[in-house]
């Protein structure tokens, strides 16, 4: 319990200024980049950026960029007071917390349709004059970039954009997000950003749930019947291990779990660690990803494997 | 005549650890994008930076990202040693010439189609494994981006690159390339890249002809024709400023006027300084933009007609 106070910091130049100040004084600078209503997973990724610098920084900013009007930006869960205790409470504290409004508030009027047509998929930030994205072509594509068209140019932009306000040297990302783990890596070496991009290793509830912010959403029902996601992952690993080395037949099995329980599936794909490419024998290291609806809620997880 | 020697940098990581050392002895950093073949313009550029900042960076790299395998990406000009004796002609030199092999390379093998099919449109990358583009998505789009269709991203690309690589506080483009000089500031804004940019005036030759690295193939003859660009331009501004604000009759007369003399127009429009829309009367700050053809030369100019 260290209690320490994060100092909050809300402007863009003042949160540059504090990193430069601080850069002069030779010390190093973690970002860990949220939206806020944390969990020990979130928490999980600051103990990590504390192992590799010296300060710690993380922003708590909905993005509205990664969001289509359909999508779920506004229930998204928040409790500002609640994250400031939850990183109170960690060991070591965090030294900045950046919370800025808006992201894309350039103080220019704009009547008309900025961005966000995608396709005719229009982006939440119609209207806002924004019309930069950095967009990661390959990797954007499959998985979670079908069912959410605007996901990873969202993230993938808000992320470029944090990076040049808070000038880390070294930014923490869930692996629980591994698709999005992905993209930034790609990101960070096609644009030859200055910062160690880090995974950490996603994190589960004492069930197996993979935590998520928006698990709360769940009903208790729902949620008994969510666990069939990391059970199904479990068995799937557990029997690649085995031998069982064809993934048309691994995948059936995780849909046809998820499935028997209640669950909606998006996608369920076996794919390779790096390129997210579909494997069609388990050889080098995969990633079995899942994204599935319980009720109103859409859930990710994944397991990966690595060759025996 | 500085004759100063300017340091020759070919490394990203190098060239960022000499602006980190300098800007830890508190030395602010100008930074001058080229793809070589230095004329008065560019030496323009670098004068205008060195009004802002105490250290000047040039980089010199032809950028295939931004070249469709049917333009001129082979045949652009080339003189390395010929650029640096005129840095080293320039008053103050130049501190560092930034001149990487190859953007572009991540050290790993990628056998296939990596990037750069864009619509069917292939760019000069192709098979390189790079995969994350910077779009700026209206005003990459009109103008220059009809007959160029990578150019846009290409650019904002690799100056989100360069900026990354060597962290300047300014940066100084030329408004002969107005819609560049446009996409660039709006890339900075949108992405919050801690860099003011500076647009510098377009230099003309004595006879009026836009300075550019691609005069050097033009014939004589063909020089001489292209003259009517630059005329046409005076004569449309000298016709506006006499109260002839019909968009459509002066973007005709200047149509007129280039093709009497031989060129093939790619485009003339008339449109608003900042968001480049066409516009249908001068009222505002307007730019008329001309891209025309004289024998296998593409070349660009431009006029601002300010509100009167």
């Amino acid at each position: 319990m260290s209690q320490k106070e994060p100092q909050i910091i809300r402007n863009k130049q003042e949160m540059r200024n504090w990193s430069r100040s601080m850069r002069a004084q030779n010390k190093t600078i973690g970002l860990v980049p949220t939206m806020g209503y944390l969990h020990q997973g979130h928490l999980s990724l600051i103990t990590e950026a504390q192992k590799h610098t010296q300060l710690t920084v993380v922003s708590i900013y909905i993005n509205p960029g990664q969001f289509t009007i359909n999508e779920d930006l506004s229930t998204y869960p928040s409790d500002f007071q609640g994250d400031i205790n939850k990183l109170k409470s960690l060991p070591n504290g965090v030294d900045v917390v950046f919370n800025p409004q808006n992201l894309y508030d350039y103080g220019v009027e704009t009547g008309e349709l900025g961005v966000g047509n995608e396709g005719g998929v229009v982006c939440c930030l119609e209207g806002a004059g924004h019309e930069t994205w950095v967009r990661v072509e390959k990797l954007e594509k499959g998985m979670c970039g079908k069912s959410r068209p605007v996901f990873f140019r969202g993230v993938a932009t808000v992320v470029a954009k944090l990076f040049n306000i808070v000038e880390p040297d070294v930014a923490v990302f869930g692996k629980k997000d591994y698709q999005q783990w992905r993209v930034i890596r790609r990101m960070v070496r096609d644009l030859d950003f200055a910062v160690k991009v880090i995974g950490s290793e996603l994190k589960r509830e004492e069930d197996g749930l993979a935590m998520s912010s928006r698990n709360v959403h769940l009903s208790q029902q729902e949620r008994e019947q969510a666990l069939s996601i990391s059970r199904a992952l479990f068995e799937a690993k557990s029997a690649a291990k085995k031998g069982n080395s064809n993934c048309s037949k691994l995948r059936r099995s995780v849909i046809e779990s998820i499935e028997a329980a209640g669950g909606k599936i998006d996608y369920v794909e076996i794919v390779d660690q790096e390129s997210l490419e579909t494997v069609e024998e388990i050889k080098d290291g995969v990633v079995v990803c899942v994204a599935a609806w319980f009720g109103k809620v859409r859930l990710i997880d994944n397991i990966e494997i690595d060759a025996s």
